[in-house]
């Protein structure tokens, strides 16, 4: 099976690159580095240093054998999208090629309609070039479990009887997404539903939970095989962030109340699960989501695990509440339905736990890069648009 | 009431400044004229000749005693978007500053990709544009009836309540349309029901049927007040395309069977319900769907009026089916709402015949610059993407 992975270059597409290449598949990838910019604009770097792509490529060859066929262009331009399928041929496109941050695309206008052009455009081009060079392919398009927003009812996987009057029919689940980048994907899965019953096109929408983790057992042994870790406001998320406030020493910083409910998955177990969702292909035509996650937790919770596990490696850690600032729901029910993937065979390998004990020592060995660019772990970036930093409230509980 | 319309230059536009200047508004306009360059693209030309603006703004200082203030440019442009609200100052914005058209949007990739950016980029831009120069203004934004698609469920105005495993909440009704037209004015509305969350705007948004007609009163008299009518297989709404179709005596063509239903409106009333609207906004922060039609038909249906109508003329006219270019339901349920309209005030004033007994003469007018480009009247954009006219089938029905 060849594989094109689209944003190779970011923290899901370089580790899913070596995940599937140990499985044996062929991988091929396309980015244009605007993550690494983005990351700059934040004024923050990976907290573990990334090597760039020619020496990426270089060390892939080493471990693996092959260079997987790789082009820099950027996926908003058609002449470059359909080169490259052209080309490639792949049997299945992994989508991970658009901006990821919420707080980015709150910045101000520019920063929403560059988000939202982005992530549309990108994804209409990939439509097009399946349907016009490999019509068989199968698209895994990555969404988010934020586009359902935090309904007071169950959360199904996509779609669900709806009883109206009298009369029912299976219908999409409405989508309720609380930012533009948020919106950008619920535009984006829609597009894809109608692709499938216009061009009967295959595709995985993949409502994905928070991804966490600093590494896959597959980049082992070699620094150039590291994925990023963010940790500024705009593109570290939570548990990566928490992670990087505990090792400096710095106030773990929890949004509002802190319980927020969210889903999450560690990053070993998201490779799992695109692998799983590639090796069982949809029908021709079919459209069907996937929620992909491992765990619910409530952030509070969250953080008192991670003040837990670091006090395991020496770290004395303290829990804040600070001002939120989104506009979201502080309380709130959450059920998301998660068996699509169990059906196909994931098993979660590692829970937050023993995650997060892979994790801190890891991130200790970077504590001075992080240290360099701390100013980025309290957020500025407010739904308001009026950007100023959050202030920090009140320590709010013992772990 | 200061009212910026957004679009002014188009087929609603150019009407509603006219309509709300006689009602004692003062109206402001934008536009970048790029519906006439997609009209020239189908190789067609409105059936009705149109003035230029700028003689369209002569005739209209003659005959309201004002000339409305008036810029060019490109709402997708922030620089332009925000100049014009910081000047104008409005207290409503009807934006009509879209591509209109689905199977423009149906062409191929590039055509696909620009109707979704152009629609999203200039709403998102208006957005903000009120957020910061006019945060108490009414955005009424015109969406479409085809968002909702033909589910086999009555048709709300917007929201619903739904119930799942045993729990309720007010949600959106989810949306289901047929073209990246459509799915734009999905798009759009989306991200309008975030905005008044997000930022407390308040909108209204139209869910438009398919409008027909080629004056209001208040453009009679001077032919550099006339509206733009278009027959194109793309801009031509179906009635206005039937109708050029009988006055040349070409066949009247229905897509396939010829039983889509769907919602309709005269011209004059749609410029009746964009006042009432404006008259009677919502509370600050509230997002309202309206559904905005006069009545349902059968297409068959209406083009037996038509051919009817058109026989008191002396139009000799047959009904045809042709294949279908597009990927539609040809027989379903169609039932939506329209209540909202009629609670502030909308009076049905013209009915389907004796708009048409308006229509026809109107057009048998311009009889030979309709004949001039005839080839529009039968399609040829295909939603399989493979561009080629619609073969004729077979004569469907007397009337």
């Amino acid at each position: 099976m060849k594989i094109l992975i689209l944003g190779m270059d970011g923290y899901l597409g370089w580790s899913l690159a070596q995940f599937m290449t140990a499985r044996g598949y062929e991988v091929a990838g396309a980015d244009m580095f605007f993550r690494r910019n983005w990351v700059m604009e934040m004024q923050s770097h990976s907290a573990i240093p990334i090597a760039d792509m020619r020496d990426r490529l270089n060390s892939f060859k080493k471990k693996w054998g092959e260079t997987p066929y790789f082009e820099a262009g950027d996926l908003t331009e058609w002449n470059f999208v359909s080169k490259l399928f052209k080309h490639f041929q792949p049997h299945c496109v992994v989508h991970l090629g658009e901006c990821p941050s919420a707080p980015y695309s709150m910045i101000d206008v520019h920063h929403a309609t560059s988000v939202q052009r982005n992530n549309l455009m990108s994804t209409l081009n990939v439509i097009y070039a399946i349907n016009e060079y490999t019509p068989d392919a199968h698209l895994i398009k990555l969404g988010t479990m934020g586009e359902y927003g935090t309904p007071d009812l169950d959360i199904p996987e996509g779609f669900f009887e709806v009883e109206f009057r009298g009369r029912k029919e299976t219908m999409p689940f409405p989508r309720n997404a609380g930012s533009w980048y948020h919106w950008s994907k619920v535009h984006g899965s829609n597009n894809i539903m109608f692709a499938c019953r216009l061009l009967g096109i295959r595709a995985t929408d993949i409502m994905q939970g928070v991804v966490f983790g600093t590494q896959i057992d597959e980049m082992a042994g070699d620094e150039k095989l590291f994925t990023r870790l963010d940790f500024d406001e705009a593109f570290g998320t939570i548990i990566n962030r928490l992670c990087c406030q505990a090792v400096i020493g710095h106030k773990l910083t929890l949004y509002g109340e802190g319980h927020q409910k969210r889903s999450f998955l560690p990053l070993r177990d998201s490779m799992q699960c695109l692998t799983l969702v590639a090796e069982n292909p949809p029908e021709k035509g079919e459209y069907r989501v996937f929620n992909q996650f491992d765990e619910v937790y409530d952030i509070m919770e969250m953080a008192q695990r991670v003040a837990k596990v670091g006090s395991d490696f020496g770290l004395n850690t303290e829990i804040y509440n600070i001002e939120n600032p989104r506009l979201e729901k502080e309380q709130h029910y959450y059920n998301p339905d998660r068996q699509k993937l169990i059906n196909i065979g994931y098993q979660p390998t590692h829970d937050l736990e023993s995650e997060l004990r892979i994790m801190i020592p890891d991130l200790i060995r970077y504590k001075d890069r992080i240290e360099e660019v701390k100013d980025v772990l309290v957020p500025s970036i407010r739904w308001s648009g009026k950007r100023r930093r959050s202030n920090i409230l009140e320590r709010t509980c013992e772990y």
